[in-house]
């Protein structure tokens, strides 16, 4: 089994943590994303879509998707659960995971992929040749704005994103927000719930994997 | 429970195929998307990020995203399995129905919802005041045209999407193609393998649910 990692995306950076909260050791291969690693023909001859993480498994597959490589570690090791373990409790869990890519995740990579010159032309993840949209950026900053306001209120209520118990959903919100103070959006000083969530979980053991 | 829903969106559609296929019957709340039925104070009490569908479960909480929904009634009745059984089948199917999502409805939505008059001002689903960017419609074009490729590829040695077995990650895909043919991008003529595999998922008895 191999994953292959770059340390400054945010997406290899969530399944990094959850393996550490698994307790599970895979070898990685860095991939430089900047220096358009993940473009050329001998990555794209590993993953097509040109997309990371990807996990290549012994008997020659691969899985290119996040959530699909967290769910798959989550089957072969199910301690400790970090997608739920009641049906209530895995729906909550998807969909606050969902929300945090959704809202979140695509609001800073609208932001950051469409105003960083390092991004020219990469407009789009996995491929070259579109050009950056600025009025993305705008488009960016208010859902990222609103992303905030709903952890906020959420985390009110609740210790963690789905309940009780740390969840995926946790990793993808972490990784989103960290994500988005590095793209010059912080969390606002007024979301002091949000501050509270993400100073406990930042304290994880995982947390910088 | 009730599931609030809308004939003419792709996302509502996927919940309601599930639930044919599960034989789970939900009553449901026909909201109008199309004469903003999802922004207004009253829906957005029962569902502040004003997306479709929404399933209230009978202890008032409700589930706003469609994989989540799925999933719930995949637990609650796991017969016929629609997410997969085996640890790889799991991440195959929901790695297939994240491609299906991101290469696939995204691209179809960004054409759709920035080209379209009646989605003026509405580019970003859920909220009103985002301009429709043009550019998007461009981006959007080539994103979907690269989807069908991937499809194609896989559907040449598959049988469906994720394997042997009828997934969720067909009911994303074919949700996602026939919103792409109403959005004036249907199956290009030469991908022989999506039409075959089309015309099959389309005579099953949930698929026009």
């Amino acid at each position: 089994m191999l994953l292959y990692d770059n340390r400054h995306a945010p997406s290899p950076r969530r399944v990094r943590i959850f393996l550490k909260e698994k307790g599970i050791d895979v070898p990685t291969v860095p991939v430089d994303i900047l220096a358009g690693g993940n473009l050329t023909p001998d990555f794209m001859q590993v993953s097509p879509r040109g997309l990371l993480p990807v996990l290549c498994l012994d008997n020659g597959m691969i899985i290119d998707e996040t959530v699909a490589i967290c769910r798959y570690f989550e089957e072969i090791k199910p301690e400790p659960s970090l997608f739920g373990l009641t049906p209530l409790d895995k729906a909550l869990v998807e969909s606050w995971s969902r929300r945090a890519e959704f809202d979140g995740m695509g609001g800073v990579a609208d932001v950051f992929r469409n105003s960083v010159p390092l991004m020219a032309n990469r407009g789009v993840p996995g491929r070259t040749g579109d050009p950056q949209i600025p009025q993305l950026v705008d488009r960016g900053r208010i859902t990222v704005a609103r992303f905030y306001q709903m952890l906020d209120d959420r985390l009110a209520h609740s210790r963690y994103l789905a309940g009780d118990q740390f969840s995926v959903a946790d990793i993808t919100a972490l990784c989103t927000i960290d994500f988005s103070a590095f793209a010059g959006m912080p969390i606002p000083d007024e979301d002091t719930n949000v501050r509270r969530w993400h100073k406990d979980v930042s304290q994880r053991p995982g947390a910088y994997a």
